[in-house]
This record gives structure tokens, sequence and C-alpha cells, in this order.
């Protein structure tokens, strides 16, 4: 089964390369998300939303057009392990999400979701095996349409500069900008 | 100058295939990366925290070890065109940003950053050619020391499955999953 263009060992190199170490999450993302992708039609501009910040946005940026930074991409966490793509423009599309009741059988993969073990005390290879050999049995996919609110990007508005640090900032958050009004994550 | 290890031309491949487009916020992003980088002792880890959510995350997941799944990226949005770089455990590096003092004779820099004029009147080879030929002459570096709060990964403590959606999810949001508590972005 490939994982968009790529067999499973190129992918786990891929992950390698950009994520660092071939996490259990990305591998897993990449079976969701081309999962997703199958679900949709093919001529349509889509977007991403994931679900948790951990793992699955690396999934999507290497397997997508969706990246954080051109903003196709947006992460909202809910915490659950979970991604979905849609079309653009009305929101319509499919979501795919680890599904609990299919995970009989799949020791190394409830263990690491559940962290029922702490990752020191993993079978790493086995868990690497499972999701190989079994990804997409322990999904489930469902049809879903995204808010209007969540849909196309932020307007900034007018950029102009900050009277306490002196950068541009966007005048619609405040008199100054919000790191002058106390979220600065400097000392 | 080279962007990391690739020329400019390289680099505008690079962000194309990536980014989708070679996005000016990205280019820019190169410099301030490369720049960055140089500030920092070689043989340290390196977290990162960009200060928006908008193109600067994709240059310093091109490179960088830091990626937002991988949880070393950090978007803190305070509206600033801006990212640090620092030592992850200690949190001691370096901030580069947008220093609007040194915008004399960039003309395009000054109308992309404070959007003096629509996407579509910009003089877009004039703008990427004022990127290039000074990207690092518009920018302005301080040291930071990041607060203990943002250092490190957040734990999510037990997951169990929620009791209206059946999905696992972190405990510690609350009795059943952010989606059921009214988060869901889907209708």
């Amino acid at each position: 089964m490939k994982i968009g263009t790529y067999s499973f060992e190129e992918f786990l190199e891929v992950v390698e390369s950009f994520h660092g170490h071939s996490a259990p999450g990305v591998l897993m993302g990449g079976f969701m998300v081309t999962y997703a992708m199958e679900g949709l039609p093919r001529d349509i501009l889509v977007d991403a939303i994931s679900e948790t910040p951990i793992c699955l946005p690396d999934a999507i940026q290497l397997l997508t057009p969706c990246t954080l930074g051109n903003g196709w991409l947006k992460v909202i966490n809910l915490g659950r392990f979970a991604l979905s793509l849609y079309e653009k423009y009305e929101g319509k599309g499919v979501r795919v999400f680890m599904d609990p009741a299919k995970l009989n059988g799949k020791k190394e993969i409830r263990n690491w979701l559940f962290k029922l073990v702490p990752k020191s005390e993993q079978d790493r290879d086995r868990l690497i095996a499972e999701i190989r050999d079994g990804g997409r049995s322990v999904l489930g996919i469902s049809h879903v349409r995204v808010k209007p609110q969540h849909l196309g990007k932020t307007k900034r508005g007018a950029i102009s500069n900050c009277t306490k640090c002196g950068e541009p900032y966007p005048e619609n958050d405040g008199p100054v900008c919000l790191a002058c009004q106390g979220q600065s994550p400097y000392v």
C-alpha cells in the first residue's frame, strides 16, 4: 500500500529527513492523509486541519500542498489524533481518526496511542511493523463540513509600527503589539 | 550570500516545492534563519519560535531540524515578522526581526511589509531582487532568553476514550474532549 506516491520504506526516509526520526505518529499520519485524499475529488483545492500539533502536521506538510506557513494547514488543538482535508471554499471534505474499536490484535499501536508503556519500553520495531502492515485498518473516516469561520485566511488589516517596540504589527491587535501587551515569550 | 547551505536560486526552488510558490516572506525568512543560526554556538540543540504563522514557519522548517510536528518549532502569534532560535534547555538564543529603520531605498520590501499596495500591484520581480540583494540589511538581531514556561514539550498526561465521541483524548482536557466541549470546527 502506497503512502501518497511513496512506498512505506521511501516514506520512512522522507520522515526521517524532515521530522528528524521515523516517529510512529508521522507514519500513521501518512496512512491517514492518504486515506483522506482518496475520499476527495481529484480536481479541487484542498485545505487541512490537524486536530493535534503532535506529528500529524508533518505528515500533512509532507504529503499535501498544505503547510503551516502558506496557511492551507491549520492546527486546531482538540487533543484528538485526527485530521481533515476539505475543499477550500465550501469546506466539504473528510475526517480521518484513530478508531479505538479497531485496535484488537494491535498491541503496540494501542500501547503507543494510549501511552500505556513509557517510550523507553515500547517495542519500536514491532510498533512500526504494525503500522506498516495494518495502518489503515485502525482508522475511521467520516464526511465533514468545516464551519465558515474556519475557512480562508484571517485578514490582518493595516500594519504600522508599534509605538513601544518599534516593530511592524497589525493595528487590529490594539494600541501596541501583542508582545508589548504582555504576551512576549522572552524574559 | 548563502541561505542555510543553499544559494538564493536553490532556495527559491526549495521554497516553491514546499510552500507552493516563492513567497517573499519565506525568502526573507531564509535570511532571518541564516542570520540567527550564525549567532548561535554550533554544537547545541536548537528550538524555534515564530512570532507569526505566516510564511516564517516554513523558512524555519526548511532550514533547521525544527518542525511543527516534532515540537521543536512553536508558533506564538504576536503579529510581528520575527523569529527566535535558542538553546533548547536554557532558552538562551537570538531573535531576528524586520527593522523599519533600515528600509530606506527598499521600496518594494516596504510596500510588502506594510501592505502599502495590493498584492496584484506589487512589482514582484523587483521585490524578490530587493530581498536577494539586501535581505539581511533590513534585519535587526538581539539576544533573548525564552521564559521557562515556553521551554520543552507540554505533558499531555493520561489518554482515555471520550465518553461522547468515543475517540482517545487527554483526560486533562476535561470529562469529554475539547471537540465535544464545543470547540469542533465542523458543522
